[in-house]
C-alpha cells in the first residue's frame, strides 16, 4: 500500500480511500501501525469538521434518528461521517451500527459515509482509533463527524472528549424515570434530545422535554455555555419532525463557542488529553511482549507462594524490562 | 536508622518500632523507599493476622464500633491493630482516625494500635503503603488488624483486596434506604453490621437488619461462603450489645474458609493483584522524573497547537525515556 497515494486518495474526498485508511488504524499489526502513524503526518491539519458526540441506550431510536438527522444535513449539501465508538464490543461480539440496512437511505446517500465499530478492540485502543477515524474523516472534507455510542459505562466519556458537543438522545418517559440519567452524563450533554415525539407518545415526549429542561436549568451555567444552553429538544426522527431546530440549537452553541474561544481551548485541551492517555497506554503496553509476559507470571507465582513481596518483585520486573531494552 | 534494629524492634512487638515503621512505608522519599523495602525483607512471612476491611459512611457510629469492637478482643487477650485507608485524604486534607480522642479508651489500652491515615498523599500509592503497613502490624505479632475506610468510591475495592473479610457497618433506616447501597458493595460485603440498635433506633435496627438478611439472600451464594453467608448482624456499640455475636460470625466464616482453602487461595490471588498493580505504577511513575515532566510539557503544549499529532508526540516521549535510561 503507498501511503502517499492514500492521502491523496483522502485528501481528495473518496471514500475507498477512506475505508482503507480506517481499517489501517484500526489494526493492531505493527507495521500497519507504523503506516497509519505515517499516514497520519501526511494528512492536512486546517480541515476541521463539526465533530458531534451522541448517546443513547437501545431502544430510543438511535438509528431512525441517525438517519433522519443525516439525511437532513446531506439535503442542505453537508457531508456527513457516521463513526461507532463501542468499548464493549469485545464483550458483545457485535458491533454496533453493523446492521446497515437500519439506515437504508443514509448508507445509499454519496455525501453520506457510515463506518461500523470494529467487531474486536482492545479496550484501550478503541479510544485511539475513534480518534484516528474521526482525522480521517475530517482530512477527507466532511463537514460534520457524528460518532455514536451506545449509552454504557465509561463510553459517554470517552466519546465527550473527541466531540465538539454531546447530544443525549432520550426516549419519552415519566418524570420518575429522570433519575435513569447519571449526573455526570447530564453533566457532559450539551442538547438532550427527546426523541419519538410523534403519535400516542407526542405528549409524553413534549413533557419529558419540559422536565430535562427544568433538570437542565438546575446545572449551574457552564463558562462554555451561552445563555439556555444546555437545552433540551423534542423529536421525531419517524416523522422528521423537530430535527432542524435541533440543528439551529447545535450551531447556536458552537457558534458561541467558537467565537468565545471555547472551541479553540477545548480541541487543544482534548488533544493534550489524547496526548497523555496515549503516553500511558505504550508504558503500559511494556508489560505485554512475550519476554514480558514470561515475567511477569513467574514473579506473580512467586508472589503468590509468599516467596517474593509483591513491591519488590515489582522492582526487579521493571528493573529486568530495563536491561532488555537496552 | 538501622534497618536490623528496626526489624527486631517490630519482631519484638515494640510499638515504638512499629510506629517508625509505619512512618517509613508511608515516605516518599527514594531513600526511605529504598530502606523501607529492605526492611520488609528482613521481616518473617509466617505470621499471619486476621485482616479485616470495615468501612462504613460518617454518622454510622464508626469510631464507636470500632473502640467498643477492639475493647472486646483485648479483653480477650487479643493484640489488635486499627489502621484508615483514606484515598479521598488527598482532597479533603484531614484523615480519618486522626481524632483519637473519638477512641479513648481504646487508644490508651496497651494491647491495641491506632494508626491514623497518612495526612497527603498520592492516590496510587496509599494502597501500597496501607498494605505494607498490614503487613508490619502482622510481623509485630497482632492477631486482628482492623482495616477503615469511609464509604466513597473506590476506597472500598482497595480495602477488600487487603482484607480476609470485609464488614460494612450502616445506620438503621427505612426500607427505601436499601438502595443507597451500591450493588457493588454489597457483593464484597461479608458481614452488614447495623449499628445503633439501643434505645429509639433498637426495632428500626432489627427491621433494617431483617432487610438486608432478605436482600443478601436474594445474592447468589458465594463459593467462598458457608451456608447462611454473607450474614446481617445488629449492634449497639454504644451499648455494647451484639459485638460477640458479630465476632463469633467472623470466626466462623474465616474458620470455614481457612478449612476450605478459600484463604490460601484469596491470600494468593491478593499478592497477584498486589504485585501487578505496584507494576503498573513503576512503569507509569516514569512520566514522574524531572526530565520526563519536561518531556512531557513540552510535546503535550506542541499537540494542544497542532503542530504535533497525539499519537506521534506520545511515541517520541516513550523513545526519548528509553534512551535517556540507557
Amino acid at each position: 500500500m503507498d501511503i502517499d497515494d492514500l492521502a491523496k486518495g483522502i485528501i481528495a474526498g473518496e471514500r475507498r480511500a477512506l475505508a482503507r485508511a480506517i481499517t489501517l488504524v484500526e489494526s493492531g499489526r505493527a507495521d500497519h501501525r507504523a503506516a497509519a502513524a505515517e499516514l497520519l503526518t501526511k494528512l492536512p491539519t486546517d480541515r476541521q469538521a463539526l465533530r458531534i458526540g451522541l448517546s443513547g441506550t437501545p431502544g430510543v431510536g438511535k438509528s431512525t434518528f441517525i438517519e433522519s438527522f443525516g439525511m437532513m444535513l446531506t439535503g442542505q449539501g453537508k457531508r456527513v461521517a457516521v463513526l461507532a465508538v463501542d468499548p464493549s464490543s469485545t464483550r458483545s461480539g457485535g458491533s454496533i451500527l453493523g446492521d446497515k440496512t437500519r439506515m437504508d437511505r443514509l448508507s445509499r446517500e454519496p455525501k453520506a459515509f457510515i463506518r461500523p465499530s470494529p467487531s474486536q478492540t482492545h479496550l484501550g485502543g478503541v479510544a485511539r482509533r475513534s480518534r484516528e477515524a474521526v482525522r480521517l474523516c475530517e482530512a477527507a472534507g466532511f463537514d460534520v463527524v457524528l460518532i455514536e455510542t451506545v449509552g454504557v459505562g465509561q463510553s459517554e466519556t470517552v466519546v465527550a472528549e473527541m466531540s465538539d458537543a454531546f447530544v443525549l438522545l432520550l426516549a419519552p418517559a415519566g418524570g420518575d424515570e429522570l433519575q435513569g440519567v447519571k449526573r455526570g452524563i447530564m453533566e457532559i450533554a450539551d442538547l438532550i434530545v427527546i426523541n419519538k415525539a410523534d403519535g400516542d407518545l407526542k405528549s409524553t415526549a413534549a413533557r419529558t422535554r419540559a422536565d430535562y429542561a427544568g433538570a437542565l436549568r438546575l446545572l449551574r451555567k457552564r463558562p462554555q455555555d451561552p445563555e439556555g444552553y444546555p437545552r433540551a429538544t423534542a423529536v421525531s426522527a419517524l416523522e422528521e419532525h423537530g430535527l432542524d431546530e435541533t440543528w439551529t440549537a447545535l450551531q447556536e452553541l458552537i457558534g458561541w463557542r467558537r467565537e468565545n474561544g471555547f472551541w479553540d481551548r477545548t480541541r487543544a485541551a482534548q488533544a493534550r488529553y489524547w496526548f497523555e492517555q496515549d503516553v500511558k497506554q505504550r508504558l503500559l503496553a511494556q508489560m505485554e511482549t512475550p519476554q514480558a509476559r514470561d515475567d511477569l507470571h513467574r514473579l506473580s507465582d512467586a508472589v503468590a507462594d509468599g516467596a517474593r513481596d509483591p513491591a519488590e518483585a515489582a522492582a526487579e520486573f521493571v528493573r529486568r524490562l530495563r536491561s532488555d531494552q537496552d
